[in-house]
C-alpha cells in the first residue's frame, strides 16, 4: 500500500496515499458545502471534480452522490462504490499515473485546497446516534468508583454490547467550540439526604471513543447478521463524548445519562472509510464467556490497531500529551454491535453514528478519561510543565489523535478539537 | 368555540371545527405525501388547496410549506402562524361563511377526501426522540415492583424531568404492524448467577403516552426559558412506547433502556395544534417540593384535561377496554421538560419529539402498561368476554384513543394502533 504520490506528502502526514478519508468541506470563496478527500496538505474538491467530468465513466454515472451537502448519498451507494472511487483516486495520484490530472496544474489549483484554507462541517446528516460502552477497562475503571472492584461490571457486560441512545443534533464537528454546562448536581454527594443545586458544572470530562459511520441500513424488523455487519460499516472517527460527571451522578438513575452527555458531543471531520482500515484488523480484549449465537463472529482480528493520544492544551498555550492508548482496548467489535443493535428489529440508517465507548489501556498513562485519571477526582495528575489537573477549566482544550500504520503509509484522522468556553450566565 | 359547520360532522367525531389536526396523507390517485386537516371524516387537502390558490393572500405567501411532504416547513413556521392557518381554516369550514369553498362542489371533491380513502403518514421528520418519566404514578408503581415502596422513586425524582434518549428511526404510524421482537433476556430472573438465553419476548407491553412534537428549536448553548417554551409546542400525539420488559430487565443497568424499546414506538397520524388544546389547561399531580428557579413555571393549570382510552382487541376479534385514565396524571409540564432538556445546551429542532412518560392513573382500571396491571406478571386482568390475558400475544391489537372537550366540540387524536405479529425466524 506504500505507493508513491506525485504530490508531495509529509511522511508523518496522517492523510497519505493509503488513507484517502472523505469529508464535507467550505471554502471562503465557495461556502456551499461539499465533498472532498483529504490526501496530505489538501482537500481534494470532489464536487468540482466530478462536475469537470473528470471521474472515468464507470464512476461518472453516480457522481451526482458528490453533488450533496453531506456524505449520506455516498455512504448508502454501498461498499463495493465507495472502494471504486478510493482506488481511483489512489490510482491518478499514484507516481505512475497517466491521468491528465497529474500534468494540468490548472485543474489542480481548482481541484486541491491547502486544508489551511477549508473550513470543515459535519461528514454527515446523522439520524440516529448510539453510544457503546465497549471499552472494557473504562467500564472496569469506572465501575469500581461507583460500586468497588467486586461488582464492577455488571452481569450482563460480557454478553451484550451495553449501549444507550446519544442525542444527535449536538454532535459538532472537531473544532466547535464548547459552553460549559449548567445543571443540576449534589451540594454534598455523600449527605444521606440528597439535595442537587443548579450551577455550572465542577467536573467537566471528555472521553476518548472511536466513532463508527453506517453506510447502509436495514428494515425495521429485520437484523442485521454479525456475519455480514461490515458490509454496513462506511468508516471511521474520533469522538469526544463529552461528559459532565456531576450532573451524570444525580440524573443518571434509572434512566441512563440525559442532559450530562447530550450537550455536546465532537468527531473530527474526515471519514477514514472502513476499507482503508481493513489492513489494521488486530485481537481485542477478550471475551471469556461464550456469547449468544448471534453475536458469535468467530473472528480473532476483529480490532483495529490505531494509536490514540489525548493533547490537553490550557490557555496559556502549554499542551500535554495525557494519553496514550489504542483502540484494540475494546471488548466488541463494530459487528457485533449492528447486531446487538437491530437484534430486537431496530433499522439503522445511512449516516447513524456509533460511539465505541471510552477506550482506555491498562498501562500508565493509558486512561481514556480524566474520571479515570484523577480516580474520580481524588487524585491530580502532572501536565507537561509541572502544573497539576483534575477536571477540564475554562479555556482548556482537548485534541484527540489518532491513526494506524507507519511513517508514509499513515492512516489517521486528523484531530478532533474542543475548546471549553465559560458557562452561559 | 362551538361555531357549528356547514360539514357534516357527527356529534362524537374526535375532528371537530374546534380541532383541526394537521397530518401527512396519500391517497391511490395521488401517491405523493402531502399536508391536511383532519375535519369531521375528511381529510382536507392543503398541498391541493394551496395550489389551487385558495388561502387568502396572507397565508399564500408561505403556501409553499403545504407543498412539502412533513410538516416540518410548516412547524417552523412558529405558533402565530400556525394559528392563522387554523383560524382561517375555521373560518370557512364555519356555517356562516362567504368563502367560495361552502358552495364549489367541485372543489370541494378535490379537497375533502374521506379518511377512509386516506394513507396516513409519518406527520414529522424527527430528527430526536426523547422519552421522559413525568407519570409519577407510573414511575411509583413501576418502582415498587422493582425497588419496593420505600425506594420506589428515586432521590432525583421530584428535582428534575427524568428522561432518555430514545430512538428516531423505528417511530412509525398508527397502523403499522409491529413484529415481536427477539432479543436476550434472563432465563430465570430469580436465579443467582445471572444466565441469558436468546429467544421472542415473552413480556410485551404496551406504554399509553402522550408525544409532543417541537416546532421551533434553539441554539446550542442557549437553553430555553421555561416561561417561553410554549412558544416551541407543535402539537401533541398519542404515543405507544412498547416495551420488552424481559428484555429491558437483564439489558438497562446501568445506561438505561435500549433494545427493549428501540424495535418500535407507534404514534396517532394527526399532530393536534398547541392552540387547540389551549382551552384544555387544568392541574396536574402536585409536585411537593420547590423545584430549581429553572424548572419553575407558576402555573397550576399547566396539565392537558384530556381522556385517554386503551382497547386490547384479540385475533378472534373481540375488543375490551382495559384502561380509562386521564393525561392529567403526570407531575412535569411540557415547558419544564423543554426547560430541562435545553439547560445544559442542548439544541431542540423542529420535528423533534417528546414522549409524556407512561400515563397512569390512581383508580381502578386507570393503569397504562401492563407491567401495572398484571403487578409485574404476577396476576392475570379480565377481558370483556371473561376471558384473561397477562402480556401482549400474537395478534393483539392495542389502540390508545384520547380526546378533551365535549360532544359537538370533541378534539381527539383519533387512534393509534399496532398490531403485534409473530417474531421473525
Amino acid at each position: 500500500m506504500a505507493v508513491k504520490s506525485w504530490l508531495s506528502i509529509a511522511p508523518d502526514s496522517d492523510f497519505s496515499l493509503a488513507n484517502l478519508p472523505f469529508g464535507i468541506i467550505s471554502t471562503s470563496i465557495n461556502r456551499s458545502p461539499r465533498p472532498a478527500v483529504a490526501i496530505g496538505n489538501y482537500a481534494f474538491d470532489l464536487a468540482t471534480f466530478s462536475m469537470e467530468g473528470s471521474f472515468d465513466r464507470e464512476l461518472s454515472v453516480n457522481a451526482i452522490v458528490f453533488q450533496q451537502t453531506t456524505l449520506n448519498a455516498f455512504a448508502a451507494m454501498g461498499r463495493p462504490f465507495h472502494r471504486k472511487v478510493r482506488q481511483y483516486l489512489q490510482s491518478i495520484l499514484a507516481e505512475d499515473t497517466s491521468h491528465i490530472f497529474k500534468s494540468d496544474k490548472s485543474l489542480q489549483e481548482r481541484i486541491l485546497i491547502p486544508l489551511s484554507d477549508v473550513e470543515n462541517h459535519l461528514p454527515m446528516d446523522i439520524g440516529d446516534y448510539t453510544d457503546f460502552f465497549a471499552g472494557r477497562n473504562h467500564a472496569f475503571n469506572a465501575g469500581v468508583l461507583f460500586r468497588g472492584p467486586q461488582n464492577a461490571l455488571q452481569p450482563n457486560y460480557h454478553h451484550l454490547p451495553v449501549a444507550y441512545h446519544g442525542r444527535s443534533s449536538s454532535i459538532v464537528v472537531s473544532g466547535t467550540k464548547i459552553n460549559r454546562p449548567r445543571g443540576q448536581a449534589l451540594v454534598d454527594p455523600k449527605a444521606e439526604v440528597k439535595f442537587p443545586e443548579f450551577r455550572p458544572c465542577k467536573v467537566l470530562d471528555f472521553e476518548l471513543e472511536l466513532g463508527m459511520f453506517l453506510c447502509q441500513g436495514n428494515q425495521m424488523g429485520s437484523p442485521i447478521d454479525v456475519k455480514a455487519a461490515q458490509d454496513h460499516i462506511f468508516g471511521y472517527v474520533l469522538l469526544n463524548d463529552w461528559s459532565a460527571r456531576d450532573i451524570q451522578a444525580w440524573e443518571y438513575v434509572p434512566l441512563g445519562p440525559f442532559t450530562a452527555k447530550n450537550f455536546a458531543t465532537t468527531i473530527s471531520p474526515w471519514v477514514v472509510l472502513a476499507d482503508a482500515m481493513e489492513p489494521f484488523g488486530a485481537a481485542g480484549i477478550v471475551n471469556d464467556i461464550e456469547v449468544q449465537s448471534y453475536l458469535r463472529e468467530n473472528k480473532s482480528d476483529w480490532a483495529l490497531d490505531i494509536m490514540l493520544e489525548v493533547d490537553l492544551t490550557l490557555s496559556d498555550g502549554t499542551t500535554s500529551t495525557i494519553t496514550k492508548t489504542n483502540a484494540r482496548n475494546l471488548m466488541w467489535s463494530f459487528p457485533q454491535m449492528i447486531a446487538h443493535h437491530t437484534i430486537t428489529g431496530c433499522p439503522l440508517r445511512p449516516g447513524d453514528l456509533f460511539g465505541s465507548g471510552t477506550i482506555s489501556g491498562t498501562e500508565q498513562g493509558s486512561l481514556g478519561s480524566l474520571l479515570e485519571m484523577t480516580q474520580g477526582g481524588k487524585q491530580s495528575f502532572k501536565l507537561a510543565d509541572g502544573k497539576e489537573r483534575k477536571y477540564l477549566q475554562d479555556g482548556d482544550s482537548v485534541s484527540l489523535r489518532g491513526r494506524a500504520g507507519k511513517t508514509g503509509a499513515y492512516v489517521g484522522f486528523g484531530k478532533c478539537t474542543g475548546t471549553i468556553l465559560p458557562a452561559h450566565s
